[in-house]
């Protein structure tokens, strides 16, 4: 397959890196410059255990590629995707699949704005990567990745299916999904409860643990994720049984506990904005348009947005 | 009058200090014992613009000193109030008024465990002050105390009215209050956003003010004070007109919105508990009694909490 990865950070790369091992013809299109260049001039490194394994792949900016593609596999941060989709429009043809591992909610009706519902795919991955600079990246956890497509007719499963096979050829372990809509929202629990919480403390998921109140505090917060994914995606899902789950990141037993989240590194580590519009600002927005009330969460979208202003990222 | 101050940290002091000046006879009473004996072998020094007065007072461990007084001037810290008072119960004759100028809510309450009701004032300050080491404090703003008895009987009118002569006497701008409560609540307003916000951002009031919807965060917080207000004290005032008020502390015209407020010092700067359980968290705790949704105070009361879990102030 000839596949286009489009934003490639730590998660394009190793993603694009396992397909390329796999037999497919790969790019990687990227809008920073420094990135895109070093990986053509010294081809991408791909950390994995202590083992580094340089992968021949063409980098682009995003404008600068012009073929289409059998399959787009989108990984930009939540705010750059509407960009991203503008930039590549060219490489979408009619037979084009495009598969979207974005992090966080309504992506879906981002994408349609740009590729017909059949050949739209949506997708959640667990595993992480982390970019160590440019042309650098590395596994930090493995982990599922599950797809499926959005669009009902059988043919557009079939094509879902054929991914969710290369996928697990390549080694990038698969599944296809009866009902990706839950796990979106299964995710979006974690990042809203844990990405926002940590970043606000600035606190790892540890710390959050050591809240004796910590139950409380998340399952308020999850408690308007539900409500909102039952009425505006009729999603269901029992927000005791999420906060008992996500509550498991916070425990001193599980290794990654001690990890400051995506969201905490990009905004306090890195002074990047963050992608709270799309988790907890998104569950606030579309409750307002629903008349279903969620308090915590707009408190929550305030005081990280009222970071990056304090902080000068947004001014 | 013979005056014991009890609790004297930075405020304590100065207004130990003024009193003594006027002419009283004044003890400070305090838990820090290198604090009392540096004032005892060198007087109290206090620095007003630059000059430094040294004023002989005698300073006392509360529960060392025995004489009963005229009046009691309450100026501990809102979780050391009851077992100051447990303290100190010696001292609190059948004439002895206590005046109570502590931040935060529902400390008449906790007085009048102790006090009959007809020898209570409530007070309120806007002057400000800063503690510089043991026996070292400095007046770092001036502003009007307000003073209102709690009974309705005129004669406790009458003797409240006699301490506010004796405090202006001493060069304390001082105010008959006819509604002490709206005045506690009106404070209470400014430290529960303010405070409480600066603490979770770990930001100065100016900091607050970038965020361009810091009018809706703080209205939202203002908005539920005003509801519990209203039905818990019978207190009333317009949210609206509270915000803007909260809102002019963070603009930069104002000398003193660079200042991080005395909540943030507490937790972010020195790793002690904070007052929230007499701010956002005496709002939510009440709302929840009589049945008024409070989400933002909750919140933010969850936050301070986590946060002083995650610092390790609490464990």
């Amino acid at each position: 397959m000839k596949i286009a990865i489009a934003g490639s950070g730590a998660m394009g790369c190793v993603y694009g890196h396992m397909l390329k091992q796999g037999g497919n013809e790969v790019v990687l299109l990227d809008g920073w410059a420094e990135h895109v260049q070093t990986i053509n001039a010294q081809g991408l490194q791909v950390g994995e255990v202590g083992v580094v394994k340089v992968t021949d792949i063409p980098a682009y900016a995003p404008a600068d590629y012009n073929e289409q593609v059998d399959l787009v596999v989108l990984f930009t941060k939540s705010l750059a995707l509407e960009a991203m989709l503008e930039q590549i429009r060219h490489i979408i043809g009619e037979h084009t699949q495009v598969l979207c591992l974005l992090n966080g909610l309504g992506h879906a009706y981002t994408v349609a704005k740009y590729v017909q519902p059949s050949n739209i795919l949506m997708g959640v991955t667990v595993l992480t990567a982390a970019l160590l600079g440019p042309g650098r990246v590395e596994f930090t956890s493995y982990g599922k990745t599950e797809i499926q497509n959005m669009a009902d007719e059988p043919e557009a499963q079939a094509r879902a299916q054929a991914v969710v096979q290369m996928f697990n050829d390549c080694g990038l372990p698969t599944e296809y999904a009866t009902d990706i809509k839950y796990a979106i929202w299964r995710k979006a629990c974690v990042n809203g409860a844990m990405n926002s919480l940590c970043t606000i403390l600035d606190a790892n998921m540890a710390m959050i643990g050591y809240y004796t109140q910590a139950y409380d505090l998340l399952y308020a917060v999850i408690h308007e994720f539900s409500l909102v994914a039952k009425a505006f995606d009729g999603v269901e899902f029992d927000a005791h049984e999420f906060t008992e789950m996500v509550l498991k990141f916070t425990s001193p037993s599980f290794s990654g506990s001690v990890h400051y989240p995506s969201m905490h590194q990009d905004l306090i580590k890195n002074h990047r904005l963050t992608e709270v519009d799309f988790l907890n600002g998104y569950v606030a927005r579309r409750g307002k348009e629903l008349g279903i009330p969620t308090p915590y969460n707009e408190l929550i979208t305030h005081l990280v947005h009222a970071k990056e202003y304090v902080l000068g990222v947004r001014k």
